[in-house]
Formats: C-alpha cells, structure tokens, sequence
C-alpha cells in the first residue's frame, strides 16, 4: 500500500526570528515581482525563497510566496506593511498578507468520538512537525478529554444534540473569537451551520474520505468494497457553506486488496486522512495554500 | 507526480512451455487446498506458485490460483482436467479453469480517435511485456489504421456513426466471435448494447477517467480543475450491461497540482489510463483476476 | 516526498483466537503443498490463506505460509504438530514452525539517545498496530526512561561505555533470556558481539539508513547533501555476525531536494527509518518473513 | 511496485513563442530578485512562472529560473540580455543563461546494444513529450540503426573496439560539435575520456543503476539479488571526469520481491533507468537544472 505523498516530518522551513511570509495575489499584470521584490530590497529585505504562478499569462491572477529575512523584524514589519500597502497594493489592486514566521499561528481542533485525526495532529505537534500553537480542542463527546490534557492542551466538551445547535454554535464561537487563527475539523461529526462560519470568521478545514468511483449516502465503505475498489482516499479542504464542496487543499489515497474487508478499508481510510489532514494543516499553517475562487494555490 | 504502482514490466512468470494455471472458485470448505494438491501431486505437477483466498472463513467463497509445472502438459492436460473435474469440482462445487500458459490470449483490441491506450498496449506487446495476441484492432475511426499495421496487427474499420450500432455490432461480432478470448476497449468511445455484451459471450475490459470526487456529465476535468482536485485517476473494469459499473479490475491516480490546465490534466488522465489498462490486461492475459459477484480478486 | 509504501496501519489479519500460523521451508519437490494442506485438512483445520513460493522449479527450496483456522486451536495444536513433524518434516527434510496466533511475540527493544524509532514502536503498538508484547526497552542511555514508562513498559537502563561491552552484555542476556522472542535494535548505537547475538538465540533486527549511491564512513548524511542525493533510504535487516549485511527485510526511501539541509536530510531519514522498521517489526510479528541464506522471503 | 515518481508526460510549460526562459545564479545578496525583476520589467516582460532558491540566507548561493512572456522575442533579446549584462551580472558577480524557449535544445544520444533508454526517449519525442530536437544517434554496435531511422532519426555506426579509444572519439567530436546542445548516454557501455568530455564542451547525461546498499563490481544485480534487496534504482547524472560520480540530476527506484529473479531485477532497472533518464533528459531540456559544485539545483 502506498501514500502517493509521505506525511509532513517537519516545517521546511525553520520558523527562524526574523523571518517572514509575504503572499500577495491579485490582478496579473508586468511588473509585480518587480514591485514587491524591489520595496522588499528597499527595506533591507533578503529573499530566502520565492514562488510565483500565474494562472493565465495574459489577463489572469497572479499569486506570489515569498519568505524572506530582516533584521529587527517585528520593529520593522509595520513599515513594510504601510510601503507595500501604498506602493504595491493601492497601485495594483493586489491584496496581501504578511507575517511573522516566528509567531506560530493558533488553531482549534474540533473533533468528535474518532480520534485517529486528532491525536495525529497533537503528536505531530510535540514532535515539532507542526508550527501551531494548538489553542484548544473541543469535542461534543468527553471521551478524549484525559488524552487531549496529557498534552498540555486545554480541552472544552461541548455537546451537541438534537437538530438546534444554535445554543452549541454560540458556545464555540465564545472560545474561539479572537483566540484562533484557524479552525481543523479533525473528524468533527456535526455540520456547522453557515452562520457559524461567517461569525468565526477564520478559515476552517476539514477531511472527509474520497472514493474513485464515489459513493454517495450511507455506509459508503461498504459500497466500495462490494465494488472492490483498489483505492481509498481522502479529501482535505476548506469549510464553505456549501457541505464538502470548499476548496481541497489536499487529497491522497491508498492502495485496497480484495483481501481487506470493510473495515480494514475503514482503517485504511483513517490512515489516509489523518496523513493528508496533517498535510494540510502544515501547508496552511506555514503560509503555502492560497484560496482563489473555489480552488487553491499550493507552494509546497 | 506518483503513480501509486509502476505500469507493468513483462509478465511476471515467464510463459515457458510445460507450465499452466489454474483457478479454482466456489463455496469454501475444509480440505479444498489439500484436494486439488492432491489431485495435482497425483499427476506429478510441481507447484511453482500458489495464491489463496477465502472470503470468510465460516461460510465464505474459496479462490486459489495455482501455478504449475508438468512434463508433456499438452498430452498431460485432459486427463488432469478430468480428474479435477469428478475428484473436485463435481464433490464440492467448485469451478475451475486450467490453461496452458505457453497459448497466449487472444484479444481484439476496440479503438476510436484518441490513440494512447491503444499504441502503450500495442508497444508493450511488441517489446515482449504483454503476453497476448493482438488478433485484430478494430476502430469506428480510420486514423490510426497504418500505424496499427506498421505493427504487424490486423485493422479493421467499423464506421459506427448514428444512433442505430446494430450493423457495426453485427459487423464486430463477425470479426471477434470464435478469434479472440477477450476484447480490449482502448478509449473506444461506443456504448456497446447489452446484447452485444453477451453474445460476444468473452470478457470485455474498459477504461474511464475518474475523480476524487466525482465529476459528473460533460467536461469532468475541467469541473475538476475549477474544483482544483489534486489527483486525477483511472480505473479499468470488466464490462456488463451497466455501463461503467462492472468489476474494478484496477485503478491508479496521479498528482496534479495548481499549475496545471485543464488540458493538462487531460493529459496526465492520458498517462494514468493507459497504465491502468496496460495492468488490468497484463493481469488478466495472466489469469490473475478472478471476477465475484461485483467485485474481483487480483493476485498480482 | 514519498514512500513507496507506507506505514503499517494494523495486522493484516486480526490474530483472532484459534488461529494458526504454519510457515514451512525445504528443498522443493512435487506433492509437498498437497502433504501439508492434507495434515491441516485431516486434522479440521480451515485454511485462511495461503502463500506459497519455490526459488527454482527444479531443485530449488520451497517455502510456505499458511494461515489456518481450527477449533479449540490450543489443544490442538501438539497432535498437529506431531504429525507434521512426523508425516511432513521426517520424510521431505522440510522444517516448520507452527504458532498460536493469539499469542503475540515478545519483543525487547534496544534503543539508544535517538529516539524516533522507539517511540514509533511503542505508539502503534499502544494503537493496536503491531500484534506483540513489549516485554521491555533497554537503553545505554536513562533519558527515555520516563516517557517508556508512561507506555507501562518496563525500562532498563544498561550502561556500555567503553570498549568492553561484555559486562553489558551478561546483563543484557539476563533481561532477554527467556523473556522475549525477538529483539528490536530501534537506533542502538552500540555494535553487538557475535557471543551476544548466538548466546541471545533469537532473532535480531537492526535499521540503518542507506543511500543511493552509498556513502561510506562518518557523516553520510553530510556527503549525500554533498552530492545533492535525491532520495535517502533506510534498510531493516537482521543481524549477523557480519555489522549491516545480514539479511534485509524491508528497504524504502523518500525523496529530497536540493531545498533541502544536511539536517533535513537527517530528518527525512529518520521518517523512513521508522516506516522501515515499523514495517519489518510487523511482518516478522506476524510470521511473514522467513530467512534463507543471506536473504528472506516477505509473504506480505 | 512504484516509481516514486512518474515518467514525464509532456513539458510543463509549452514552449510557445514569445516565451524565454532566464537562468540566474551566483552569490547571493539583497536586492537581486528585484534587480532581475526590474531589468524584466523595464522590457515589458510578463513573468509567468518564478522559482528561487538561497542554499544559505547569508552568504550563500542564489539560483532563479525565470520564465516570461515578451513581445518580438527574437526582436527584443539582445537588448534585454545586454541589460541583464550591464545591470545586472557585472554588477553583482552573477551569471545568467538567457533562452528562446520556442527554440529546442539540439541533443545527440549515444546507446550500445541495450536499447530500453534509447527507445524510451525516441518514443517520448516523437509523441512531443520532450522538446528537444534529436539531432542523431551515435552507436559503437550498428544493430538499432533501422529502427532509429525508422523514427527519421540519422544514425551513425562508430565502432569503438580495443581500449584506444581515440579514433573513435575524433569522430565523435566530428559529428557532435556545434551541432548539438547536449548529449545522452542512454545506455552507452564505453567509458569517454576526460579529454572528450572537456573538448565537447556540452553538458553530458549518464544514467547508471544504484542500490540500497550499493554493490560494486562485476555482476551488481547478482550480488543484490543475493542479498535480497527490496529495491532497485537508477541515477542520472551529468558527466564529469571521475567516472559515474558527477552531479546528480535524478535518482528513482522501483521495488522487487523475493519471487522475482537476478534477470527480472535487471528487467526492473531497465525499467526506472529509462524513466530516470527521461526525467533528466526533460529537466535539463527546460532548463529546469542549475549545476552548483558537485550537487544540482532541479526546480522542478
């Protein structure tokens, strides 16, 4: 059985002090690395690495990650900001994002009974893979509470029954407005409601499995393998309002035998997402995945 | 990008003369491996190699694909196949096939415009990797007819425009009917009836694209570049009246990635099918693929 | 990156009560999958699955596993044995081995300051991954000491400085003696004597990384980056008298760059040392290795 | 088994007119991506696609490849080159390659008997997978001339007999300088002289098989078959002076089991040589590779 891609073993880049993550995207036209590499060198700025893609030469969108170093930077970065801002930003319509490389950012994970998701991302994360703070991790079972605070890492139970989950929502919202950067479904069973999402205000990913051909409703393991697929996959991707249709950051999938019954190919699928989930949040986390429309830029 | 299996290299056992195969299916019960063992020690075959598989072990259904070597296999093969038939088929239910592995398949091989299964199957075949014989390529399109002869192979030019195919059905019945032990279709862009299906009475492979999730309808990969997926894939099945839903004999995806068009993708979905294909037929020239039910069992 | 195949997930088969492993090797000749599979069939036994390999058609050595399922399996077992011994073994100068599966195999790890391996081991199997007992972790080293213990493990913490290692070494033979079926060298950076390994008497496996091409000496890592390798690996083997030649059980490697430091490199390559080992210490544990010669066969 | 990577489908970008393709590299200092992008800019340049890479953030080696869009091309690079020079090189002791992409790379394949390699790249040229033009074939055995002129290739027969090599490397010189770009040995069995390769004056690409651990001498696929390895592998490399050890471009591997013989393990590294080679081949073509010492930069 094989991953088609290993799971993340680290940062790529060290978070070293004094280095920073600019992505800028907008309108493509002549000149933008231009633009931004020269107010960069203006401020002393030493490019460590560049990428650059533009999704169509001629009138297309242009998307750009660049990790750079810069002494005294946190003195430094709102100079930089207000020259790339008036410079770069107001002259061509680009939008851009810039941040410190040093201040992890924060993340919620959200999970449910299954804990294949979840305990991946906090081994992961003591091991040093994952440069995040991991906030909290809240659950509408308590089953994992013990584990999750072996960790350090504070963890809030909060039910979720029956169809209204207005009085839940709000109670999530409380914990992580202004304490989150990020939100990871880690294998959370319940459906977050639109509102929710917008109020959050902070990008939210999930994992949900993937089948080559794809079966739809309940028991879908089972389908697959009364189909014998030879394939199990996962899918990771941002939360819009529309259910498992955001953009996919990720996707992998692992080989299936005939000799793997429904619920190896459950195991198996559990491998698949806690590698790609992992995957997904490292790449996010370090600044390497660019929404544009319902799709995404990855700079791996 | 990564297939998650290499495309095949030549078969695995070579055909040498003095060798056949086996396959033994049906209900499982105790002492099946020690019967056909028996029967096969009996007429001094010597097992080279034995795959096994039950599909539950209290009541399930027993497969086993047996390799073997016999002194004058041509003159040995009817009465061992006799005796597996009173001495294990008639007792337990079985079923088998038993096949000289020195007579290689003969396979028809359906086209249409689009020539990469069909020249990657008819390529391997010439460098020794595909242990068949191309009877014949038969395509509703003349294009590729001297490129096929340039191999040596028969081509046949079946028109089979409008909505009526009887006539070309009519037509490739003539051709295949008694010529061929299976029929390859290579991108062969025709819905074959359900009654050509069965009085072609011979296994029929097919290959189509597929999706991590799937896109449905007209111009799958360009939804699935908007979608910005980040695998695409193929699978190879057997043929029934249901179109596109028989028994997976093998799928395999690739990576792709932001930086690649539409028309990219539908060039790696290019790469990726004639693997898939090129695995699926190699398996089944080599009797490794077992049909049940809808599903399959591949010993590789 | 990529492995070429991926970390074990859970035993292939879940050693479930009366089920029995049956591995046996020998010169090869006609009948011998017919004698065993006829024991195991007088005797009741259901076989789940069934390997089989022959080196060489003619006078080569045959070698077979075979799963089986059979009532009150514990009792059974000695007349079973019996008559393999005395219907199989005696007259075809086969040799077997013949386990309960329930009863996992005791492991003793051995592991020095670098803790990757270790902690990956005792993670799956604390995840039910690896069908064995941990019978306890040696260490020249205390610093693993508590985080051992949180597993519930028992710790011995051996000292080996120096160049004489024999007084390690009587106290290494006190711990294992009796105590586990295999032993685990999961990065033990100490070289063991050819007295220690015949005296220990059971088998040992050992990873050590490896690269294409090899870099001999101090610093591989530091000579790979040198030479801008794009792939580093690991290989599991078991030990010898001969230091990193006995024969290898598992090999994979992942893929680098140029993008790449000396110590991601390291990284990388302890990754893939722990999928290697993790690998090797499952297929051991479950019977599917058998050694012969300088090499082994891996019925995965 | 797997490749870790896929064999090349077609170039990345097509190689459409008004499209050139920029190579810088020296010592790294603030400012030079702005600078480069400057000069671009100032010529109306649209940068399509920009990778960049410092081995050392202070003081070490800076690598870009840029690709980019201009008007009149052909019209417009010798001013933009002279610029480069002027602004750009002189300045900060850097050193640039500026290329047409519409313009393949002239390219002569040198082979001997074993054609896998050879075949591999006529095949992918021909379905315009590797823009290059192939320019001739040289060959020391003359048994592969029809079918390469089969493909309207020239091919030249020189024999190369005894060990004076020099006769047959005057003639080779006769038929490659000025006329190609780079060269190939897609398998060739003769060893060039360090004069050869310094009179040449191209980039040479070799491709040699590799192990995991590496056997030297006569007979590798023997002794690794001996061992047992799980992998077999190949390198690509440019060619320098001391033999099979220059910079390495690609490396891969496929895995093997014990069921397959010392002539299938040659069979597989056929296989990863000729999917190593392509990869090389369409790398440097695009110029996606940047020698620096004994390693490469591959912006892949």
């Amino acid at each position: 059985m094989t991953l088609t891609q290993e799971t993340p073993a680290r940062p790529r880049q060290a978070a070293g002090a004094n280095t920073a993550t600019l992505i800028v995207q907008g309108p493509d036209r002549t000149g933008l690395v231009a633009a931004v590499a020269s107010t960069l060198a203006l401020h002393g700025a030493n490019i460590l690495a560049l990428d650059q893609y533009s999704d169509d030469p001629y009138g297309g969108a242009f998307f750009q990650r660049t990790v750079f170093g810069l002494e005294n930077l946190p003195a430094a970065l709102p100079r930089l900001r207000e020259d790339l801002d008036t410079q770069v930003a107001a002259a061509s319509g680009l939008s851009f994002t810039l941040r410190d490389t040093s201040v992890p950012k924060r993340v919620a994970i959200f999970a449910s009974k299954s804990d294949h998701c979840l305990l991946d991302l906090l081994w992961r994360h003591r091991r040093g893979e994952l440069p995040v703070t991991v906030a909290m991790v809240v659950s509408n079972h308590p089953d994992v509470a013990e584990e999750v605070r072996g960790f350090g890492i504070p963890f809030f139970h909060v039910p979720s029954a029956g169809p209204d989950k207005s009085a839940a929502e709000a109670q999530h919202l409380r914990l992580v407005r202004d304490n989150v950067d990020f939100i990871v479904l880690a294998r959370y069973m319940q459906i977050l409601s639109a509102d929710f999402i917008e109020q959050a205000g902070v990008p939210i990913i999930n994992i949900h499995h993937s089948f080559l051909p794809a079966f739809i409703g309940a028991g879908p393991y089972a389908k697959a393998k009364e189909r014998g697929v030879k394939l199990v996959g996962a899918t990771a991707h941002y939360v819009t309002a529309d259910l498992d249709e955001g953009p996919i950051i990720e996707q992998d999938v692992v080989r299936v035998t005939h000799a793997q019954s429904t619920a190896d190919l459950m195991r198996r699928g559990a491998d698949v997402e806690r590698a790609v989930l992992s995957r997904a949040v490292l790449w996010h986390a370090e600044d390497r995945v660019i929404r544009h429309g319902n799709h995404t830029i990855v700079f791996t």
